[in-house]
């Protein structure tokens, strides 16, 4: 069984669906429209009905969607209702503000593992984190069953990090360093970049 | 005059417009449809009209856009062909991360003013740059003509520090703190949140 190739920007409003049914659910409300659904998410009735058709039937003609129901579903179909092993690649100041980042102390994310390339940094396990050399790529990714990493390091680094990441099978990347990276077919790399964020609020001031 | 209202998700989407125009110019592409523009940005060629539409009339009918035109003018709309003075609010490890970003020693968006309640951090500062006690806020807002704040404080303080910048005239919040924050008609607040962002990925693993 094959499942239909479904875009990426489906699976990106999938999590905006989330996002909007967990906010729902929180304030008590069991059922939801598609023209709710669509109105909240920013999207046409039409269009929210359509992403969700890739997955299967979630609602019923006339009643709606249910919405604990839905929230439930989409999880699944995210695989975010199971735990992923992540590995944070570069120690510096922000990999240490993402280290004690408290939505993975918590929640299904876990950072199983930290690298750098710096040997002062390797030596200097703080807090009782361990930060393991480079080196140590290959053997701890398979080690430690991971499958994601976030890049943290500088731009001029990031491609040749995400190079190796990729060789060691790893698939996903979270890139914070401030380029694009060119990775082969089947590999998704999301970007965080507060320019990108800032230049969505500038058209109101 | 008064601008009609235009939905704050047209407005993400023209920033994706801009970065797909940008990509098309950067590989010498001069013409796109609207086909093609929606294809790569992953709405429908109408969607993608309709979006443009609020701001004026940017295609001729059969002759598609001109790419480079398209992008003065998204950048003219987003407003930022210009430059723009920003308080960063927290000098821990994100804080420090923000201050040395790449992105921001280049580019339209200048962090003009480093604030912290930490004394510590007050009186240290590091490399030139000056961090500021929270006292100074309202008078450094107003002196240095900073318009966008962003958040780089842990999640319980983030809601009092919102408010605190709020009540000085910032209407343009980038958020990093893992929690929704309560802000009035007007204030427009982005989040940055590495949890959203992964769990768009894993549908793939």
């Amino acid at each position: 069984m094959s499942r239909p190739a479904v875009p990426d920007i489906v699976i990106k409003r999938l999590t905006t669906y989330l996002q909007t049914l967990k906010h729902m659910r929180d304030r008590g409300k069991a059922v939801a429209s598609s023209a709710e659904m669509g109105r909240w998410a920013g999207v046409s009735p039409a269009q929210f009905r359509k992403d969700l058709s890739y997955f299967g039937e979630f609602g019923r003609q006339g009643l709606g969607y249910d919405v604990a129901y839905l929230c439930d579903q989409i999880e699944h179909i995210l695989q975010i209702d199971q735990d992923w092993r992540v590995a944070l690649v570069g120690a510096g100041a922000l990999g240490h503000a993402l280290m004690n980042y408290q939505a993975f102390q918590q929640g299904q994310f876990h950072i199983v593992a930290v690298f750098d390339n710096d040997p002062d940094k390797v030596s200097a396990a703080e807090g009782g984190r361990e930060i393991l050399p480079m080196a140590r790529l290959r053997d701890t990714i398979r080690e430690r069953h991971i499958e994601i990493a976030i890049l943290a390091v500088p731009a001029a680094a990031a491609q040749q990090v995400a190079d190796e990441l990729i060789s060691c099978g790893i698939r996903s990347l979270l890139n914070y360093a401030p380029i694009a990276l060119n990775v082969p077919a089947g590999v998704h790399v999301r970007y965080i970049d507060p320019v990108s964020s800032l230049q969505t609020m500038t058209y109101y001031l």
